[in-house]
């Protein structure tokens, strides 16, 4: 009789939790491209039942016997121990919150997602304060139950992007704030820019999806094990590292909107695709972090898929394809046309250069609304002044301004920073990758993606949530969390492309 | 305060299961459609995770307490009296049914299949008898377990057809045998049918998916409410009675093969779309047997489908899609062309009158197997003497007789008589319509379909489960199973089709 290790027999219990989670992934995945419309009310009532199952699996006191007859045992391997810390950090939450807050939560989210879709019907945020106000009051208690630190907001950033924390997050976006507010001026004096005559003409869309499945098959993501389908908005979902799910969307009249979606989504996919397999129906087999996860994502849209090096390879490919639509354009105008920069009021619509400081507004606002020295209903103010003063531009109606994120709506506070961590991890790892591969960049120009590919397998993917995200990116780059890559890159790529010192 | 009643209590775990199994509904479904090549691994684990946890959370003793606490209410109204019923079959069939038997009869399902395959390929029979008498054992414990009759095969047929029987079967299908075998011998005598020049040309197979779209807007089926795919085994899946998915198989050298496995799967599909709104989320909202399935799917298939009235008014829109392919076909040429008669070797090739001869020799082998008055290694020479006295023609290899279904090789038996009683229901319950409604084939042949559904959702569809298939289309027709409606049907058409006496 071989006697069973106290970690094998807490196994049964963590797949099972996580083949729950892979079922909710295809189920809002096929939320999102194919239930028939007036499935919505069941498709609701089914996910609102696996949630309810998962929770009560997740707290269920046996549980929590397993993992400490599991913890005691004292011959764990690494990945053992990460398992079980991933285990016991999702289940103390879980555990903490009382099924009263979780429930309040709920009808909350529902409340202020119809509160901001009126309010935006009205471009009138005070219709939206209410239910934000008691949102936030919400996530306060939310925050105060967990309590990883003296600052709320960590309990809310902590979710999405674990073992990060406002003491070392703030400086680190104030400085890149600092550094962007003139640069980001410097470019607006030169005036609004144009747009060329081939970016109103129209692309079929038929013709478009063939380009960003090419686009897919040359970043290396494996249509074997994961599929694309179009949607509204762009999203990836996945099950399992060997069913991940992409969509795009497809407009004849913006197909660069294709393009970049298909190379995001791709980069998320990529990593999905990528966890090494031992690591499969566990929680390890999963980005470190929203913020990680963000990077690669921004690492194949604008390190690789807004590179000039990139169209060198891919503008001849795609004028093969749109003949017409692209006569007399070359590698020099298009890369213009990708990256121009331009102060906006609209976040989602914004250049690499301005993007993250609609970011760092986002983030200083949360902060004070989470702290309580910010009211809610001054809050479509403040919003302004910190535009005028980040940006330089200043909405004119609150659709332009506060009302234009869904993410508050439902009380998702803490989320927003992920973008911006995923932009500075993107440009350090992107940067660690050509010093590591001096031909990278010269690979790149002739469409072979895959050394790069194998880096980031080797030195990101693979490992999951084995450890936090800045750890991981401290043991490929050296030095963790940092803004300067990001702006060295921002510097030298737009400083090039303006003329300026920036 | 309201005091709950019992039942109320109870209706949270009845919609959680359903939930479950709707879930489970979706995963094959995408299964067999879109799911990535190599997730299969993933979305078995997945799978078996979600019903093992349907299987606890239903011999759960709780859910055996709230039962029998819901059951001793004294105001029950008759939904609710058929809601415990359904719900207590089910579970004490799971309880009654030892884990360690459901386990056992899984692997050996595992095994058969491969043992089938194997056997298919090597076209020998001996190649998975073990695994077929094992299988055989294994269904006979459960049979045991189960005990409805001293009769072994009715627990099994019982699974499929709710009070459903050898005793009532038996005498019905060996009456029909009687009657089939000297009618398909007076056919046969005729000598073989001939193909059509049509029937080797090509068609389109985007046009044929267009025109299956059609068929499915003339039969009301709910595209908003449920939707079609392309699969290579054409099959209905219904999460919920707003989320039918129905799939079809395109073959440019096989048009017949697409449109008839659409009105076949639509009539599946506008039975899981009928259920009256009350039942959803309860076990009363599915089909009152898999043989009353089967009749709204032949129904539309044959009695309508197969009809010359529905080619009246859809051949000259079909030839509107494929004018050449179909220059100069007329209704009584295409009438002849879908109701060609020959005894075959296999079951799926075969036509409405020699079909059910196929079935009744299933049966007969199934229930003498459950009785042990045959044994497994006699079974293909049985086989082939059963299809020399049935229709006439005899296997000469293993592939072309007994191996040629899958249903056995993993333990399914007691299902293929469903396949006959689907056709003996869909002959009375159509002509009851014609009955009650003495317009109804002039109304098909202008392609005014929704009569026709509308007699089948008051009179089938919206019960659901409420009473036993046979209870239903007694209501409906005054006079239960029959085989004398079907029997009439084929030597009226097929009688004048070949201008015999059948």
């Amino acid at each position: 009789v071989t006697l069973q290790r106290p970690f094998e027999a807490l196994l049964p219990r963590v797949y099972e939790l996580r083949d729950l989670s892979g079922v909710v992934q295809v189920l809002t995945w096929d939320q999102e491209t194919y239930l028939p419309k007036k499935a919505m009310a069941a498709r609701g009532a089914q996910l609102t039942t696996l949630q309810g199952l998962y929770h009560e699996r997740l707290v269920d006191p046996r549980l929590g016997d397993l993992l400490e007859s599991a913890s005691a045992e004292r011959t764990l391997g690494e990945d053992e121990r990460a398992l079980l810390r991933e285990v016991k950090r999702e289940r103390d939450r879980a555990v903490k919150i009382p099924e009263r807050l979780v429930r309040a939560l709920a009808d909350a989210q529902t409340e202020g997602l119809s509160a901001w879709r009126q309010a935006r019907e009205e471009n009138r945020f005070a219709r939206m304060a209410p239910a934000l106000t008691h949102l936030l009051l919400l996530r306060r208690e939310e925050a105060d139950a967990c309590a990883v630190s003296p600052e709320r907001y960590d309990a809310l950033l902590d979710r999405f992007e674990p073992g990060m924390n406002v003491a070392r997050l703030g400086p680190i976006l104030k400085r890149l704030a600092d550094r962007l507010v003139p640069a980001v001026q410097k470019i607006a004096d030169r005036g609004p820019p144009q747009k060329e005559p081939w970016e109103e003409r129209s692309f079929d869309v038929e013709k478009q999806w063939t380009f960003t499945l090419e686009l897919l098959a040359a970043m290396g993501f494996d249509l074997e094990a994961g599929r694309q389908d179009r949607s509204i908005h762009p999203f990836t979902s996945a099950s399992h590292s060997t069913d991940v799910r992409l969509t795009t969307r497809l407009d004849a009249a913006q197909p660069l909107s294709a393009f970049f979606s298909t190379l995001h989504e791709g980069g998320h996919g990529l990593y999905e695709q990528g966890f090494d397999a031992v690591l499969a129906r566990t929680p390890l087999a999963q980005g470190a972090s929203m913020g990680l996860h963000e990077s690669q994502s921004r690492l194949w849209e604008n390190q690789v898929g807004r590179s000039r090096a990139f169209w060198q390879h891919f503008l001849p490919r795609l004028r093969g394809v749109f003949p017409e639509q692209l006569n007399g354009v070359d590698v020099d105008g298009f890369y213009r046309a990708i990256n121009r920069v331009q102060p906006s009021l609209i976040r989602t619509e914004a250049d690499e250069v301005t993007y993250n400081l609609h970011i760092i507004l986002r983030f200083e606002l949360e902060v004070s609304l989470l702290r309580g020295t910010l009211r809610v209903e001054d809050l479509p103010e403040a919003w302004n002044d910190g535009m005028q003063r980040l940006l330089g531009v200043r909405p004119s109606t609150d659709v332009e301004g506060v009302l234009q994120d869904i993410h508050w709506s439902y009380g998702e506070f803490g989320y927003f920073p992920t973008y911006t961590l995923g932009n500075l991890y993107s440009a350090s790892l992107f940067m660690a990758a050509r010093k590591a591969m001096p031909r990278c960049v010269e690979d790149i120009s002739r469409g072979q993606l895959s050394p790069l590919l194998s880096f980031l397998r080797q030195n990101i993917h693979r490992h999951g949530m084995r450890t936090t995200a800045e750890e991981r990116v401290q043991a490929v780059t050296g030095k963790g969390l940092t803004d300067e890559d990001f702006v060295t890159y921002l510097r030298e790529k737009f400083g090039e492309l303006y003329g300026l010192e920036l």
